[in-house]
């Protein structure tokens, strides 16, 4: 049996514009808005209303298909020149987001057989829509993966949003708690808020609310108090990127509770799909820490909790060393040490 | 050479009043107002413009000998029975504060001797500025022993406010800060914002930044980051109870930071009076946790950052067992393991 959950999808096609879920507006309101052009699709990844790697790379990929419908050509080679246009001036939309410069020459490739501009046209939204359900398979294995790692009625502990507003359906990190829901497994999940941007309360208790996930919020200080009072089972992450030896940059946060699982002796789950891996980095003392802009820190949503000019830290990820993580789940199953034997397994297969 | 610095002191009496910093204005306005009747000093505990154990306490005792001078009586026993009335409404402004109690009876106390109303009027204010200068007193002891761990220009880490502006001056955890200051020694110190009411941010960072010390903003969850980055020397905390085998309760996210520095092997400092220690109680397991309001983890300064109606867990406070502190400073000098011995001592000498 199957139990029917509102599990939130943050982008949809629907033929003439792309129904969006605005993030920005959440959890105040749950607004949805049509994306009619390209400009739409482009102002809505810059403005972060979709955010999340593989929901940003699906939605420029149906804005891309949407915006080629309108073409006004039928000689190919001008077709392809405006398509190119297109796909740089969407590729600018979000310039650090790997996976949106994927999607985009993933789509601008998809037509290069195409022998007229209909097929062509038609071909694009076939496309989009393809890496929108692969996306969706990928989260729902690494679901499935992460379940065979849980049991009914846990508490599992996570951070940020890794969900499914995030990706095409499901999420990562959050897919066992979605999928678990459907096949009536119940989990009972801490959501740390995950400051300085909050995804953890205006996100991750949203989503998990929607589809009737037990979800409990706390301050990211709560995490060792929770984890020793609560009977926290497993702690289950997203990741940015993860490198050869395992290292995984991930969220501001998550090498803190990794820390405290291995003091707890709580299991401390990574789950991403292989897109996320980065195997041309040794280890994550390589990658590079993006610092962001001190109002993120200093101020909430307009209103200002720190002194003028007070000097701020503002990293927005961390990296989990390798031996802090049980074990990585992907789409191809779960990974466990030692890591760099075992991911360089996953792509040798 | 003692440098002068601007160390922000939270009450002052005023002979006809008592100037008190609004902490609740912080850090966007530094405001001081005047207390002038026992209304106002009790309205100033309650809506929290004074916080702090040692604040609260010796907010009330001056309330108290304010209110006192304007008995109108020369009846020795009328002149107490009004004094005892005052003495249970201020006892009423924040019931769970024990340094409360423990400040308006001895101020009751420390009458019992007089002959005159005008001989307990004048004791009565001498008392309340005994106490002040005995607080303030400990405090810079307090400091000057955490001075003995720290070299100068090292990093160290703080939560909460264990501040100036929550005693007599110095503080507790601050203390060697302010006082390193005067004395030409400097710490790179990094608040942690402290979730969910944002001491840290609001409080420590400002009070650090008035007398001038270097003082960088972090959120809780950037604690693991910094700690591996920014080569931490010391972690440094206050307590709100200490008992009898070392377990320290203090604000929430300080038992994570403990956890996190001895992954680090960085020292983690608790500094508290005497007057925090309660060994009756056998060991940290016994201290009850208070839950607080779920708003001040669902909205920040009136402003809604969760979903409606989600569950939350608000645990004020976490308790830090001995194994993970370093030492115990007091103002009786440094406690370090085994700590129910070292705590015996200082309580038997």
């Amino acid at each position: 049996m199957t139990i029917q959950t509102a599990i939130p999808v943050s982008v949809e096609w629907k033929d003439d514009h792309i129904r969006l879920l605005n993030q920005q507006a959440l959890p105040e309101s749950t607004e949805y808005i049509e994306l009619t052009t390209i400009q739409d699709v482009y102002d809505s990844i810059v403005t972060l209303k979709v955010r999340g790697a593989p929901a940003i790379g699906i939605t420029a990929a149906f804005g891309l298909a949407l915006a080629a419908q309108g073409y006004e050509t039928s000689e190919l080679a001008e077709w392809r020149a405006q398509l190119k246009k297109d796909r740089d001036y969407l590729a600018e939309s979000r310039p650090t987001a790997v996976n949106l410069f994927w999607a985009l020459d993933r789509m601008v490739q998809s037509v290069e057989c195409a022998q007229t501009v209909n097929e062509a046209k038609t071909e694009l939204i076939h496309e989009a829509i393809r890496i929108q359900a692969e996306d969706e398979a990928i989260c729902r294995q690494i679901g499935e993966h992460a379940l065979s790692l849980l049991k009914n009625g846990e508490a599992v502990m996570t951070i940020c949003n890794a969900g499914s507003i995030a990706t095409a359906r499901y999420g990562t990190a959050l897919a066992p708690f979605h999928i678990g829901k459907e096949k009536g497994i119940d989990f009972k999940v801490y959501a740390c808020e995950t400051r300085p941007v909050l995804q953890g309360s205006r996100l991750t208790a949203w989503e998990l609310m929607q589809s009737g996930v037990d979800v409990t919020l706390i301050t990211d200080n709560m995490a060792a108090h929770t984890m020793k009072t609560k009977d926290i089972k497993a702690v289950i992450v997203g990741a940015d990127r993860i490198v050869a030896n395992g290292d995984t940059a991930n969220k501001i946060g998550t090498f803190g509770l990794a820390v405290l699982a291995k003091e707890f002796n709580i299991p401390f789950y990574v789950a991403a799909p292989l897109s996320t891996f980065d195997v041309t980095i040794e280890s994550g003392e390589e990658i590079p820490i993006e610092e962001r802009a001190p109002e993120e820190v200093t101020e909430i949503q307009g209103v200002k909790t720190a002194p003028e000019n007070v000097q701020v830290f503002n990293p927005a990820f961390d990296v989990t060393p390798n031996e802090y993580i049980t074990a990585i789940i992907t789409e191809k199953g779960v990974v466990q040490a030692p890591f760099a034997e075992g991911i360089q397994m996953l792509f040798s297969e």
